[in-house]
């Protein structure tokens, strides 16, 4: 079985992207996998030359092999900037080249040419500006180039012993509209997609979920709000008639502790606060974001383009490492499954 | 200096609050301060005999002191059951037991002979049926007891190099009406007494605290919710022209990463599952409750009553040590203040 080829876009090239790749290249410890950066060559040997990074670029045509991981060597998939690009300074001039970073890489993807996708950051509003005014997203990005409906977000660190996953009912609402947006149905998806792809993906058998409540104490017996008995235990019971495996609605604080954690191969959260602060304490640095439910497998790191510190090589590697660590075990994983 | 008293209510006789103070005293570790337990002296003695624990009881009156601490001694005020207690079997008949010996804590702070309060569990159920169909808990009940309009939950944990404290702008609410429940003078009044516990019972001369968004991202600008312009936003100022120091509003889940909580004394979180999972990853077990506002010092262990536990001797008392600890130096603090 020959190595995944993971496809990294370098993101928005005024931020972070660009030479995070280029320090993992350099460093001496070698690539998890067959890594690619997608984006423009001379923007990538700028910034390494900037740093003082010595890595070699190789460009390469769609098909030719991506060669196996060599510290100091990072292949290329290249796309040409649009303009020149600064670190620290936003350009929406560059936009359309962010979206065809993230075409080429899809489409690798897709044409079976790379086994996974790992996503640098992008930046929302100068994606917009640039003459995207409906872009909301790499997730929803990629949601639509694959023609699907419905993907899940799932953040996962392994900077604890264990691997800690946390997945999402909701993800970027007010927090007054979280109660209305939790629906039998839509919860039903989310859980089948995030049973279906930890098995596909990640090569669990048979996922134990633990899934919190929305309410504090989960409820309390209705004392706390209604939503536990009128959505949440209508929505497990019929998955469980499914045969998914669930724990909950459990109080969400009570949840994150040793005894429940244990034996969930995921939590879901109703919600991006109840889940994600926990997440991100457990595994600052350490954590990788997740897109479940696309016929692709799609990493990224959890943080942003960063722009105070682009072009300073002070930006921390360990989110984006983690995210092709990850991409790696679910690219092995998915083809064993 | 003599050392402090602390009061400990034995709570609950039928969950496992009466035997955490009896393990506690018959640990080869001394019990922080002078600690003297506020129960039934038989029913005491019944389990500590049940769990073959080795400690003397000594009942004082209220004039006697309150002896230094000794390992195998527990000194006690008494107060008598109503009914007999039986390990994990609830008696509303004993609803106003449980409200005396919390009286007698009270008044024993207010009063100068303890210089705070450290409780055990209770079960709001029971004391409800037992007659006080308006009574909503430990927090709630000092509360009116002490004739004062506000109170803020804190949890704090020692499980980590620094301690973690998490305070809660609002606690037991619905989530669906937690974004109506904040309000600017709210949120100020929340605040003030944080800032001025935080000086009086934990020595921080110039307490910098932490304030999460109510909104995933803090709202993002108002892309994702409009309380933190509305709201939180102009709290903040009202309150740094007072001189407090704030830092936030801020996504809760970066707040939660060492950048942010090196430089704070406390977070205080919008609602519960914001900031208690958290708090309980990170210190489960190894966390106290604490109330702030109050004219005495309180101090809580931050689980139930465990009536499953009940009787059989394994339960962890990590809780109770830390919320004894915890009082303790509150008490020396508010000396020095």
């Amino acid at each position: 079985m020959s190595t995944p080829v993971l496809a990294v876009t370098t993101g928005e090239p005024a931020g972070i992207g660009p030479e995070l790749v280029l320090m993992l290249a350099a460093a001496p410890a070698p690539l998890p996998g067959r890594v690619v950066a997608v984006g423009d060559p001379d923007l990538l040997a700028e910034r390494a030359g900037r740093l003082d990074l010595d890595v070699e670029l190789r460009v390469l045509d769609d098909d030719q092999e991506v060669p196996a991981p060599c510290p100091g060597v990072l292949p290329v998939w290249p796309v040409a900037l649009r303009v020149p690009a600064e670190p620290g300074r936003l350009d929406p001039g560059n936009a359309d080249y962010v979206l065809e970073v993230l075409d080429r890489a899809i489409a690798a993807c897709r044409e079976g040419r790379a086994q996974a996708m790992v996503t640098a950051p992008l930046h929302k509003g100068v994606i917009i500006e640039g003459g995207h005014p409906r872009f909301t997203g790499h997730t929803e990005y990629l949601r639509d180039a694959c023609g699907i409906e419905e993907v899940v977000m799932m953040l996962a660190t392994r900077a604890t012993g264990r691997e800690l996953r946390v997945a999402l009912a909701t993800t970027h609402l007010p927090l007054r509209e979280v109660p209305s947006a939790i629906t039998i149905d839509g919860l039903c998806r989310v859980l089948r997609i995030l049973d279906h792809d930890l098995k596909r993906h990640f090569g669990v058998r048979q996922p134990r979920i633990a899934v919190c409540g929305l309410n504090p104490h989960a409820g309390e017996g209705g004392h706390l709000g209604r939503e536990e008995i009128d959505v949440l235990v209508p929505a497990l019971t019929r998955l469980r008639e499914e045969g998914l495996l669930l724990d909950g609605p459990l109080p969400a604080d009570t949840l994150f502790t040793p005894r429940h954690l244990e034996g969930a191969d995921a939590v879901l959260a109703m919600y991006h606060d109840q889940g994600l602060p926990v997440l991100k304490y457990a595994g600052f640095g350490r954590a990788a974001n997740i897109t479940l439910g696309l016929p692709i497998i799609r990493t990224s790191v959890d943080h942003g383009t960063a722009l105070d510190l682009a072009g300073s090589g002070r930006a921390d590697t360990g989110s984006l490492r983690v995210a092709l660590e990850m991409a790696l075990e679910m690219a092995n994983a998915s083809r064993l499954s």
